[in-house]
């Protein structure tokens, strides 16, 4: 049995208690057991999104929401902001499903700028934008609410957020800042497995996916809230992932949003003082850096892949070599989930240990 | 926690062993872990689908599946085989995916007849035939065979097989009858969870793929084989459902594929006796009755959900109290699984014992 713990931005570490409440006994999905375990977690999962609007369960990864989001919600042309791997896949996933999409585009390391941002949406070619809050792939956060604001400004355009990475590690308030769609994954911060998407869309961008032609029915809005009427889902959920999701749920709200919140931003700032200390750089300017991950730039042009060897086989942990066109000149340190300062610390001297 | 036995047709019943192997630890899904543990299943998967072809897991229930299988293969127009519930919403699926379709319609309870396909298949409209082999909501197995033989004289047009509760409980030869894409899901006959479907895709409809605009990335065939050559997935796999098919695999073919099929043979005769025994009738007619579920037609005509009431009290077991517009009039016992001639026997006894 494998045992390597991952200090990769995920998937992450499982704590076993995670994988016992999985293994409850299987409940059929059209009767009383999963309305009642669906109405159990979703004011959980409302508070999570900073929304009063339903809460959707997907049983896919997020990337399937994120397609699903292109494909309701657009029409006319899609604004995908670019600065990441997953951001720059938005766009190439928009046009894939045959949609007129364009980028706007920063370095990858720098933010979005929601200057840039307004300039393009002014010229009214755009019905729908899409952000990557949380770049996994550069350790950048995106100015959220500063977004969120100007694309506020355009009444017939709506905002996506994917907030895989940064999702239950610092507030994500939906409501207030006027966001359509948020969308999360299972395996990232909520430290559980992969396999089951989170999203929540508003009352207008419902009424929005009503017009838009072939939506098709896995990843239908419209399905997805006639079954949320019922607190069922559109087809046979993963329901080992929802009862560990009951399971995780609990334990966030039993330790509180704040120091949750706390707890990650602490973690987050004992990986910056090591990046510090042992003479690397960031990767992502200050003011703009990731409360869940740190993507640490190789100024001292170590073998990454070298020493992610040494780690694995030395201390049976390991952390990530960097993605996409930055892998090796980067690597990146997760601080998310069920992590606690001791086990960060172990983490941070093995990898220390290890480092030359 | 929830503890009743589940005879319902899926999702049913979950080893603990099952869920022990669903609790190894987590791994990447970008490395050589994830890699050896896709390369392990792949040869056993391709046994139990009968074919030489790639075999793809896909983070999704099957209907993510059945709907790609249109998205990806149809251009001119789709046959949808329609004679139960399931079969019947792949029609709705395909039109609302924008494509052109059509069904070839048997009543509920009857099974296809190839003749018939033949007939529409003639006129040339069409290039894609989806159906549905085990019908889960009438407990008809159509004759996969005979309708096999029929498309395959005609060039252009593709086979589409859902054996979502037939997978791995009669042989699926895929190959030797020429089927496209076979697909099926975890949670029923394999006794998964819910969450994770399998397909495999022949090279001739890969090739018509690339052909077909418009197929997204989520459920794109030819992303998925791209990455399958890797031995890994398009987007982040349902990992602890892979581990807990891994373990499945290995009893599958630890038991032998004859000696299951066998024993799925012989606990399918022990629910026709009890029917025969308590004065029902087979909602499908001789000739064309599954062998993983047992449809029964309410000919007492009694209260089937307060009958289902009674054994959950008092058994803590349920079985299924009919489907769609034959709910009450049929109900529907399972032998898919691990299930095996005591436990059969011990439900029998449950549900004759509070019958009345």
């Amino acid at each position: 049995m494998n045992s390597i713990k991952l200090y990769n931005p995920g998937p992450i570490n499982v704590s076993d208690d995670t994988y016992q409440a999985m293994s409850n006994a299987m409940i059929g999905h059209r009767g009383s057991d999963f309305v009642n375990l669906y109405s159990d977690i979703h004011p959980k999962l409302q508070k999570l999104f900073g929304t009063t609007s339903p809460v959707y369960l997907s049983t896919s990864s997020a990337w399937g929401v994120m397609e699903a989001s292109v494909r309701n919600l657009s029409s006319k042309k899609v604004l995908n902001c670019c600065n990441g791997a997953f951001s720059d896949k938005w766009l190439d996933v928009s046009k894939r499903c045959g949609l007129e999409a364009e980028s706007l585009s920063s370095e990858w390391g720098s933010p979005i700028d929601p200057n840039e941002l307004d300039e393009k949406l002014s010229t009214g070619h755009f019905d729908l934008v899409t952000l990557v809050h949380n770049e996994t792939s550069t350790g950048v956060m995106n100015p959220l609410k500063e977004i969120s604001q100007v694309v506020a400004k355009y009444d017939d355009i709506s905002l996506v957020v994917d907030t895989v990475s940064s999702f239950s590690v610092v507030p994500i308030n939906t409501d207030e800042l006027g966001i359509d769609v948020v969308l999360t994954g299972s395996q990232k911060a909520l430290a559980l497995p992969p396999g089951l998407a989170l999203f929540t869309v508003s009352e207008k961008a419902l009424k929005k996916a009503e017009s838009t032609p072939n939506r098709g029915y896995y990843f239908d809005f419209l399905e997805f809230h006639k079954n949320w009427e019922k607190m069922m889902t559109p087809s046979t959920p993963c329901i080992s992932l929802i009862y560990g999701l009951q399971h995780q749920l609990n334990k966030i709200f039993d330790e509180g949003l704040d120091a949750r919140f706390q707890r990650h931003e602490e973690l987050n700032k004992m990986v910056h003082d090591w990046v510090s200390k042992n003479g690397f750089n960031h990767f992502a300017p200050e003011g703009y850096r990731s409360k869940s991950l740190t993507c640490v730039a190789n100024n001292r042009e170590i073998d990454v892949a070298a020493w992610i060897k040494r780690m694995r086989d030395k201390h049976s942990l390991i952390i990530n070599g960097g993605y996409g066109k930055i892998k090796g000149t980067t690597f990146r340190i997760s601080n998310m989930g069920d992590e606690s300062v001791d086990s960060i610390n172990q983490m941070l001297e093995a990898i220390t240990d290890t480092l030359s």
